[in-house]
């Protein structure tokens, strides 16, 4: 059997490697347009920020390591054209057409950067981040630099914000919508995370107008303000990668490729997964366009059990984030309150502010919890705030959404208790409790 | 309505708060043989330590901090007897007896320290360690001294150890059985913490023969060694204080007093809570006695609402604990691999390395973690070892194992992940599937 992959990023690879593990035997190929791989996009801000040495430590493998698995790797190869009812897909490298054809064809293509509605004169020191070669011109850009504008940008942006913050950069961020990290945080912990960690000067509700450069700066017009910068680094608006999928006559749907519980897309051995796909949303039961790396993994290690005998389903999400910004981490599952208004669903919400660890024990971080449920008791969100580590704190509420856990059941639930990590009752259970007194 | 609570312990006056909490009229009254309440027995080894200054830090609350919430509060007093045909109660307290009358009665009798199988001379400078008298006393013993002995004990004995042993004492600990924690951990896991943690002497399999004085120094004869210490902490084996549930006509189990999943005796309006009840396992579905604070708080909770009308079941255990060793934290969950083979239950294991952050970060911390399953693939048991606070991560397998998670199920969860606090592909997934591998 041949399986052809399209796209070498977080789903491609992992999904080639899974294959592998599984699979000694069929033929896997996979084509990528670019000539960098399998480094973490994550880590690109710790590099910026000096905790990481350089971004050659953040590539994971070589292109040998794949190879030495018996995994064919074609780089700066571009597919051009797939031929569903041939199985087949043409592609091209160093001006040279070939074409090959599949048994099973997965198409892992991402996503493309869309470019921001306002005017710009001219890119010098205007940067994009997304990807290791955006991280490097930046990490060039802002040698011997001062200040730096962040415009509107998920985790990735505010992380690198903050890092170069900590190095002495005066680093202005402009959101344009009322709050930081919008799609995560509801205002009140967004607002929270701002004024505990303020070494990065926001403006919210930014309605940038244009960028023009004054000999060797930039100035950014927006509301009806002007500030100057050294380095901009622009919104990171990601539109999911469909031409190849179209040609092949895949379903599209609102949003993406649609596919279907064993990421199938609508043509016969053609499967999709990570960025270029369109998922449901386990609160709304709606599709939605949710790019996240760990999306991609998961549906990735699921295709290739589901390709090799096992098949298992891939569940909507609950987009479930954890994030290191300053000293503060954010923690974020399921839906927002400003979402759920949007979208008319009636919620409850409570705040707790209280502390990680037994009440009498030293060096007590505080931590804040937002959580939010249903009418019926349903929890349908929470976000946290804490100094400390908040990435299993936040599984426990993914696991919890996605069994429909109602607030109250969750006194119900075990969570481990010793003074020096954690609290004789769980603070999600204190707050469970206060919502569920709420709905009644 | 009168609702009597005989026992102030965690159970006790946790369910007095909520019952308030819920309930602004009833009558509660509570009776407790002790003169101190409301302190945190996990906090002891803290204490020992000097992490924390004093006992009385660890006290929660005063008497008063009670009274002022309307909760009726008869300390040094002995409930002697329950009629419940009467529906009353009889207690003493300064030699003067008394009788009332209850609406519901509820046990939280707690239980009681047994002695230890071998002969003691005699009691000086030789302590339990359960409870805020036994630390004061300890604190008091080891003053001026060099040399402490501790014999079987679980988390606070093996705690209070490597406190003690931080602060330059000289500690040994006598094991009776093959591995420490021999309740949470298997010797592969329990050698590990040993091997990483190594200021304090172990020797498991100990044969604990006797103990008898020599001037002001103890000697402790164990399989064919004598050993001498200035100070020995006996086990803390404990059996439930059940007599006043049986007085009272209540069913009492193999193990300890019987009770429904409403926390309700086999006796009309008498509940039972805390360290006298027994608990189904969610593992096995037998009987079982497991005394814990966490389980002792969530019985008060949810008694609590089901003595104000909103009814909730008490559910079968998993034993979710987490506990700090030295530098090192243990936390286990469900069972173990040898009770699994005790009880005859086929199960599939596997122990990974890993670490808790990506690949390229600094300061990167160890975690060890074993996870087991049935054939059929549902999680039975995880324990973990780590430098990291592991309370949080623990509880995401509690919630999986409540759920009957099968291995292979893990990959379909949503794990958050930042490169600073986790890895892309969670190393619960990546065990999860190694286990479904060797299944197959």
């Amino acid at each position: 059997m041949r399986i052809v992959i399209v796209g070498a990023g977080a789903s491609g690879l992992t999904l080639a490697s899974n294959l592998r593990k599984n699979d000694d035997e069929s033929e896997i190929i996979i084509f990528t347009k670019y000539e960098e791989i399998a480094y973490s996009p994550c880590a690109i801000p710790l590099v910026l920020g000096g905790c990481i040495e350089s971004f050659d430590e953040i590539i994971m493998h070589e292109a040998d390591y794949y190879r030495d698995k018996n995994i064919q790797l074609h780089l700066s190869t571009n597919v051009t054209s797939v031929d569903s009812t041939n199985k087949s897909i043409t592609f091209e490298k160093d001006g040279k057409n070939d074409t090959i054809t599949y048994d099973k064809l997965v198409l892992a293509t991402g996503s493309d950067l869309i470019n921001p509605e306002f005017d710009i004169d001219n890119m010098d020191n205007i940067h994009p981040l997304t990807n290791i070669d955006d991280g490097r011109l930046i990490q060039e850009s802002i040698k011997d630099k001062k200040d730096i504008v962040f415009i509107s940008n998920l985790s990735i942006g505010i992380e690198s914000a903050y890092e170069l913050a900590k190095n002495g950069y005066n680093v202005t961020f402009l959101e344009q919508s009322p709050n930081i990290l919008p799609l995560f945080l509801d205002n009140e912990l967004s607002e929270k995370l701002v004024e505990l960690n303020n070494n990065v000067t926001f403006e919210t509700n930014a309605n940038i107008k244009y960028i023009t450069t004054k000999y060797s700066r930039k100035e950014i017009k927006y509301n009806d303000k002007i500030i100057s910068a050294d380095v901009i680094i622009l919104p990171n608006i990601k539109v999911p990668s469909t031409s190849l999928a179209k040609m092949a006559g895949c379903e599209i749907g609102d949003f993406a490729v649609k596919i279907n519980e064993y990421l199938e897309t609508s043509v016969e051995d053609i499967y999709a997964i990570g960025d270029c796909v369109e998922v449901k949303s386990h609160i709304t039961g709606t599709q939605t366009y949710s790019p996240a790396g760990t999306t991609a993994v998961r549906q990735a290690m699921i295709l290739a059990n589901n390709l090799t005998g096992n098949r298992i389903t891939f569940e909507p999400v609950v987009n479930t984030v954890v994030s290191q910004v300053g000293n503060y981490y954010y923690a974020s599952c399921g839906i927002t309150e400003s979402f759920a208004d949007m979208i008319g669903m009636p919620v409850v919400s409570q705040i707790i502010e209280t502390r990680q660890k037994a009440r009498y024990y030293p060096d007590n971080t505080r931590l804040y919890i937002k959580m939010l449920c249903k009418y019926d008791g349903t929890i349908v969100g929470c976000q946290m705030l804490s100094k400390s580590d908040l990435s299993s704190r936040i599984d426990v509420l993914s696991f919890a959404i996605t069994n429909n856990l109602k607030c109250r059941e969750l006194v119900q639930k075990e969570f481990s208790y010793s003074p020096s990590v954690a609290r004789i009752v769980n603070p999600l259970v204190q707050l469970a409790l206060e919502i569920s007194k709420k709905i009644e």
